[in-house]
């Protein structure tokens, strides 16, 4: 087994360095990393050259090449994305709350990196950069474990970004890339316990259930989504099928895309030839037999992918040009339905009711929930965060899109002139 | 294997009513409970004394029957702690903040509860009550898995409990005992994805590294407790004998309790002679040689307790009257011996020096971090926060003591007015 230990200390090391940073070093390193990718454009592209080429020849999807493959508008956004975190507030050193004892003992509650975090992730490039300079700016040290399918756009990535922070006075090691290809590396931070503090997995299912089903350090978990849009009976139907259509087909691979609609019966038969005529044969509907009927008494089916929704189907995410559609008799079944079979990511309800929006909201049990809008602004850059570490769609530590804050955590300072304890 | 299937569903049914009530209807419910407790003290007691007089005869230690032991001053304790539970404001449906995007969105960071808590602890009964109220103040509900020796008066407590809610209307299911007596219900609440959203094991190191090691749910680790208090060069002496035997003395079982004592150089000669007089006979002194030095010099060492310090002792979480005392050349060799030998929970500098005290607030990593003050104050009650579930010895979702807040997690709100993502 390959090892990782000389990785972790010396992450350890520059993370306690990086710590004491002040936001101005830390957001000049930023910068500097950030030029330095932009120096390093031709290398960066020409590694990547390498990863799509083999990536092609061993038959990657097409739609996955796309994921791995760079160009300059790709490097543009990563430096983007550093820009805008360097020019958010430092989330360390913050005093959150504070408070005097009856005994006169102040109490300070300020927050501090939270360590070193490492992110195992798949294809995408970006987000080497994206997880650094959020690391690197909430002062935590980060380490990546990419697919092997990236490895030469990893390297290259990773060499610019600590070539810049060197040049820029910043912690160069408080970066590092476990790139020796090995599945080892995975088992490694796992287990790395006392020695990584968070482990971040991106990606599909299947290497999400690895690593929590694995992990001996604290995961966050990410990424799973099957998200609703409830379309209530009092819904605005023309806005409705903006919204389905936008969250269904503007990124139907995306974990905040919808994957089952529920319509308020009072709103199907007018809703359900809306919708086949908006989609027309983009997307297959799945439908339950009420909505498949509004539709055939429309006179409208004749022009879209129809078929029978089945029960497996509300428990799918598509991540497709597919969706589910299931007639609801109220609010409530409507909230159920969510609840049973949601991922606690997004989920909308379409309404003017103020009641029915006000118990969507506060009995779905979702990361994020929205009234009247496109669920697929669940996204850290949308929210405004800079770049993302990804969604947590768990309760534990932090929940939604994990910008900054979601690296941090808290010290209490007490100051005092003597206290003892009675 | 016994099943816990069923309290699990009656838990999680329980919690996602609970999690609608309103402050004054968890507040009622919960004062209704700590009536039911003062009205049921006579069954309680004799319960207790079940449990008391079986631990006996099973040849419990002394100090371990009295952590078991109930009397009408502890009973007024757990009454208390709900009392100030009910008292302080509901951490659940806070705008932590909030924002408009540009497009008009606008997003509100709210406070929900985390869902369904376990505790898995020894043998004190107050923990029940404690974890039991805070808990239900945030909404959630509360498994409880105490130890066999406390089965009796836990059964008690919980049915006493469970009337008072169902007298004041409110949910009597969100609060379970898993009394099977079986270490099978350990395992099925470390197992429990999905159905338990965080576990807190509270006693000694042998069921925290069981937890830690087995749980497949989200774990806080509590309590362990190699602390230190720093007698910085320009430290008020008089004052540093007051907290050291205070930190020392005055609960030494407790995990908050000083375990080893470092003395700056040129602060030693003076300090230890003062410090083994006040100890006497009470204290072993595990001394290296510097302080061994100072203290033969100044011809106090007569009446101590004294040996000879081995590396061994740095790491040693004695919880006993022993203390080990190592000299120091400067405030950053404390800082290192803290960082490399401390368990992160409590460290404190006593100093009159605002350079050395902002660098070992900054640079000492623990959750809580004193200045001139007694270490024993981390504690939920002296922190103002009631009761405490316990003090976490981690950093992630909670550090230090913990309150209503660790029970609590996010949901962000998002409404709009039709938008979609361009």
């Amino acid at each position: 087994m390959t090892s990782l230990d000389g990785i972790f200390d010396s992450l350890k090391l520059a993370q306690a360095r990086l710590a004491l940073a002040t936001r101005k070093e830390k957001d000049t390193a930023l910068r500097s990393a950030m030029a330095a990718i932009d120096a390093d454009r031709a290398a960066i592209l020409a590694a990547n050259a390498l990863d799509v080429k083999a990536a092609r020849e061993a038959g990657m999807k097409e739609s996955l090449v796309d994921r791995l493959a760079l160009d300059d508008g790709r490097i543009d956004g990563m430096m983007e994305g550093i820009r805008t975190v360097a020019a958010q507030e430092d989330p360390i050193g913050r005093v959150l709350s504070g408070w005097t004892l009856p005994n006169g003992l102040v109490v300070e509650k300020t927050t501090v990196p939270l360590g070193v975090a490492a992110i195992i992730y798949e294809s995408r490039p970006n987000v080497t950069v994206d997880a650094f300079c959020l690391a690197y700016k909430a002062g935590c040290a980060i380490l990546l474990r990419g697919s092997s399918a990236a490895l030469s756009s990893n390297r290259a990535l990773v060499a610019s970004v600590k070539r810049g922070l060197a040049a820029g006075g910043g912690e160069s090691d408080a970066i590092a890339l476990a790139d020796s290809g090995s599945r080892d590396d995975v088992d490694l931070i796992l287990g790395a316990r006392g020695k990584v503090d968070v482990v971040i997995p991106r990606g599909g299912h299947e290497l999400i259930r690895r690593v929590v089903e694995n992990a001996r350090v604290p995961v966050i978990e990410t990424g799973e989504g099957n998200c609703h849009v409830f379309v209530d009976a009092s819904a605005d139907l023309k806005r409705a099928v903006d919204i389905v259509e936008n969250a269904k087909t503007q990124k139907p691979g995306a974990c905040n895309a919808v994957e089952t609609v529920l319509v308020h019966r009072d709103a199907v038969a007018a809703f359900m030839p809306l919708l086949a005529e908006r989609f027309g044969r983009r997307v297959e509907l799945r439908l339950d037999e009420r909505a498949k009927a509004a539709l055939a008494s429309s006179g409208s089916a004749s022009v879209s992918r129809i078929t029978d929704a089945t029960d497996a189907d509300w428990e799918t995410e598509f991540l497709d040009f597919i969706l589910a559609v299931k007639t609801v008799d109220s609010v409530d079944e409507a909230i159920e339905h969510v609840n049973r079979y949601g991922t606690k990511h997004s989920e909308a309800i379409l309404t003017n009711d103020l009641d029915a929006a006000r118990a969507f909201g506060l009995r779905v049990d979702a990361a994020c929930v929205y009234t009247n809008a496109s669920i697929r602004f669940t996204d850290g850059s949308e929210f405004g965060f800079g770049a993302e570490l990804g969604i947590s769609t768990q309760k534990f530590h932090a929940r939604g899109p994990m910008g900054l804050e979601a690296l941090t955590t808290i010290k209490y300072r007490v100051s005092g002139t003597g206290q003892i304890r009675e």
